[in-house]
């Protein structure tokens, strides 16, 4: 062991943590190519269980990425949900099976599960790509952040000091580093030491539900071990989560409180195991068999929290993400999802700034729009988490849960067991003036997927593909008819206004820098001429869109009508780098477009 | 250099030439465990220009492989195709823009374009994975084949010495080798030297017609330069395929001789360049205009020929493939998926062989089969050759092409040029006797698209995806409604008479060795129990499909209706390990099928 070296290094961003939230944040950021550094205080990856599902939102913006190509190859996908009740005969029956994604916009309309470990492989295989890994296992022993009012301004000053101890120094190595960074993260887990240090509470109680998990390949034969199945019997729920190869997750709610130490309240492993849990587990798929499995592949035991940190940030130099702000029931898949996108919303903001695009404020907006979601999500989950532990309702239990009023939740609460029901209010960056421009593109929420055909080659494509998470903001003008000559007028004094608005936030005068702007034209594969376009509008032959059918006629068309844009008025759409829509401007008032980024972006 | 040292080596297999039949065939049977090795003289891989176009056939079968996705990423899609013929104004106008594939059971509507050396290293990354390369630069000097009857007939014997030459050896490498194959695919390009050694004829002409090609990024206002565009201009014919980012390759009728030297009929490139073609071209797309590019990516000159060799194989243990037995024009984009495709359909047989799975008679049916499509494609060559080099009709020039006729001619032949219409006829591996049974999924072609929904888990899959090229021949089981009692006493005893049929071939007892069975029931997915499968139509829970819409409700359903197979009396379904139909039976014909496979395979 060495002694006492100590290496002082000057990082952009550190982050603490390298489960998914800290290492989606840290793979955005190295790919928008800022100097960032993760460090965890494991020697090594999860190698099993722990979270593993994923919602139709968060497929969307890892498809935004480049990453849900491996996702969705690896993964098992969950495309039905199985309800189960008490039947005539003692024993359990399918009451009904329904599409389990909820949300029908979703552009991948199922859950994905793949165990926490190899979703991490992907944003690591990523990492690699661009020559960058975790530095484990190192834990923060101490961080401090500068009071100086001027450098917690600036976005190139360095206010945060981080001091890291490494667990497992190679000789020579120092066993201390200094790190003084712009900006922190703190996506170090549910005990987070970065959000105890700042002292930040976490509010919200605990439950009385206690509820097992375990991951095995199952020897059965009940009909829906392939999908999620939530199973309501008169001894106990259970849920099953198909995963990966053959594997299946069982959540059982144990109904005694064997697990729980009385003097701590706290539950107690050595008190159970995984062949109690499938025990327990048994007495509620009865009349179907569970054979005992060889071995299984992970288990744990919890009792739900339910808690929301009352602040996402310090100064807006430290942040928390993931587990370190909320906590909350494991069963709608929700832990994983909203950790990466506390991350996915957070880091290009942060970029805006470290690149001197945005004003410094832009970053009040992560707590703003994140804690207000992680508020709802703790609502649902106590609504969920009471309907799936109560007892079903029968003769002898009338203000039991009855099938129809836990269908209807689960298909209410569509929105956020899907992710796709995101929606940011107002703010600097939401405007929502004009909705009237674009009625059903919501203002707030993600771009509705849909598929346009590119002008010059007729290939469909989906738009999603076209909003790529590249740190720029996306303008989408619906141009109407570019081949109509009076439009062509129109469009070309737009063309003209829109560039006073983007050029003065324009770096060397390159307004394709921060704004990547696509057209979509009314006109039709038949005859558009994508020449037609203002210069503006198409930077590339590539950018020039019509909404229309494919060449087989099967898919796109009417998206003008989808999204509620008028086919002859036209909208110039703004969406965020991060995939919501941030506002909508009609033709006659580009003017707004400029208070819009005035109110968040310095001049360049 | 070494002196003269040898080196003696035994191969199952011996490609010689890797351009993409020799690799997809070396790729083919190492992704089957087969012992291959594969030389070309090049030092280096094709780095521009050469065959680019990939059928939307080939890409089902690349697919198959698991080879689609790189290809798609990379390549440029084109999705439609454009006439421009001349106008009032003398120049060129647009006639009509029409679908690019005219075959409308495509899975993927379009052809894609990228250089021919993407396309190797796509084969070259999947043999890097398994620790394999090219050989190179090597040259064949000598071959010989054994006159040993009972040799030629044992597929383990090793009848084929093949001497080859090290053009760069190292210092102590041997630049002699000697190989003793079982088995050789000379894959060495139309100039074949297999072919020559063998004294295997060309049969066929030379046509009349001479083209220039250059690949390069052009400077245009031309607005279907991202399509395919067929120009006739009364100033000479051009093709238009953009390709890969923002090249375009044109395809140029040579209006005069001054390419060709008159002493030996051949083309001379040293008497053009790029810069003249494009100048003749130019004359073509007036008023149109194209700069001339900085430089140009590739470019060549040539007369077409359409020939075909009077045998692919020599006793079945050499066999010619790709440009070795066919040569035609370019235009079209036949070449490299004609040659592609006939490596996909020799390996299957030559690994059934090896194995002792198949009689060697078995590759008879690769000349059978590969030969008349050849002969039909050259036929198909010489029509459409015909057509796109004629002038445009007009008033003085009545006979010339209407562009009615061309674009007639371009739909009909839709089935060569997206190679969707390949159609194998009767022989010891397509027996149509039952196409009642299926009526619409013709016996002899690939197996039709369509979406099937997995029972256990709702899952949608494309059929073709559940045919992979793994060398297995696919059963498919069309069961009827598995759901209904006596339906299910009827698949209990035709599943009893399958294990009879399949058993005698099965190696180890094992019948999932060789046939890979897949049942798909009309039950649907609310009510459907996996379960209610005999066990032979569900060797994994994963085997079981039904014929109905997925979660959402968008795709899939209607696949008996659009296969022809009636919803009652369901259907057996025999599909090659290419992918091809080889036979159906009705249920009660199941003894059908015992003589069907007992035609080829050996009892295990």
């Amino acid at each position: 062991m060495p002694t006492s070296l100590t290496r002082e290094t000057d990082v952009d961003v550190l982050v603490i943590g390298a489960g998914p939230a800290g290492l989606f944040a840290t793979n955005a950021l190295a790919r928008a190519g800022v100097n960032v550094k993760v460090i965890d205080q494991r020697p090594v990856k999860v190698a099993a269980g722990q979270a593993d599902g994923i919602q139709p939102r968060t497929i969307e913006v890892l498809q935004s990425y480049g990453l849900a190509d491996k996702l969705l190859k690896e993964g098992n996908q969950m495309h039905m949900a199985a309800f189960y009740n008490p039947g005539p005969n003692g024993g359990i029956e399918l009451t009904e099976r329904v599409a389990d994604a909820t949300a029908p916009t979703a552009r991948f309309p199922y859950e994905v599960t793949l165990h926490q470990g190899a979703i991490e492989s992907i944003f690591l295989d990523s990492l690699s790509e661009m020559g960058l890994g975790v530095t484990r296992p190192f834990v923060p022993t101490s961080i401090q952040l500068s009071e100086d009012e001027n450098e917690l301004k600036d976005p190139q000053a360095r206010p945060v000091k981080v001091i890291l101890k490494n667990l497992d120094p190679l000789e020579d190595e120092p066993d201390t580093e200094i790190i003084h960074a712009k900006f922190v993260i703190g996506a170090d887990g549910a005990h987070s030491w970065v959000r105890k240090n700042f002292g930040i509470a976490m509010e919200g109680e605990q439950t009385e539900y206690i509820w097992g998990v375990c991951d095995f390949v199952p020897e059965t034969d009940f009909p829906d071990i392939r999908n999620k199945s939530a199973v309501h019997s008169d001894n106990g729920s259970c849920m099953v989560i198909p995963r990966e190869g053959d594997k299946v997750r069982l959540y059982i709610q144990m109904t005694d409180r064997d697990a729980v130490d009385a003097s701590t309240g706290r539950v107690d492993k050595s008190r159970v195991g995984p062949d109690k849990l499938l025990e327990v587990a048994r007495k509620s798929f009865a009349p179907y068999t569970i054979e005992t499995p060889e071995s299984f592949d992970w288990w744990t035991i919890y009792i739900i929290g339910q808690r929301v940190a009352s602040k996402f940030s310090v100064n807006e130099r430290v942040f928390i993400v993931g587990d370190a702000c909320h906590t909350h029931s494991p069963k709608a898949g929700q832990g994983m999802n909203a950790s990466m996108n506390d991350s996915h919303n957070l880091v290009w903001k942060l970029v805006h700034a470290l690149r001197g695009w945005a004003d410094i404020s832009l970053l009040k907006t992560y707590e703003l729009e994140r804690r207000k979601y992680a508020q709802d999500l703790i609502n649902f989950d106590k609504a969920f988490s009471k309907l799936f532990s109560g007892k079903p309702r029968s003769e002898g239990n009338e203000d039991g849960v009855s099938h129809e009023e836990f269908l209807q939740a689960f298909q209410t609460f569509g929105g956020f067991t899907t992710g796709i029901g995101i929606h940011y209010g107002e703010s600097a960056i939401v405007h929502t003036t004009h909705q009237a421009a674009s009625s059903k593109l919501v203002i707030g929420q993600r771009v509705l997927p849909h598929i346009f055909v590119r002008a010059a080659d007729g290939r469909p494509y989906e738009i999603q593909d076209l909003l790529p998470a590249d740190t720029r903001f996306k303008v989408l003008v619906f141009t109407g008819d570019s081949g109509n000559k009076e439009q062509r007028a129109r469009l070309d004094d737009l063309a003209t206004e829109l560039k006073g608005v983007f050029s003065p936030f324009a770096p060397e005068g390159d307004v394709t820098k921060v704004f990547d702007i696509t057209s979509i034209s009314t006109a039709k594969k038949e005859k558009v001429n994508y020449n037609d376009m203002p210069a503006l509008f198409r930077s590339h032959w590539s950018k020039v869109f019509i909404d229309d059918v494919d060449s087989r006629g099967i898919i796109g068309g009417g998206g003008y009508k989808y999204y509620g844009i008028d086919e002859k008025d036209g909208a110039i759409v703004v969406v965020r780098p991060d995939g919501y829509v941030g506002m909508v401007s009609p033709f006659d008032r580009a003017s707004d477009l400029k208070s819009y980024f005035a109110g968040f972006m310095a001049k360049a």
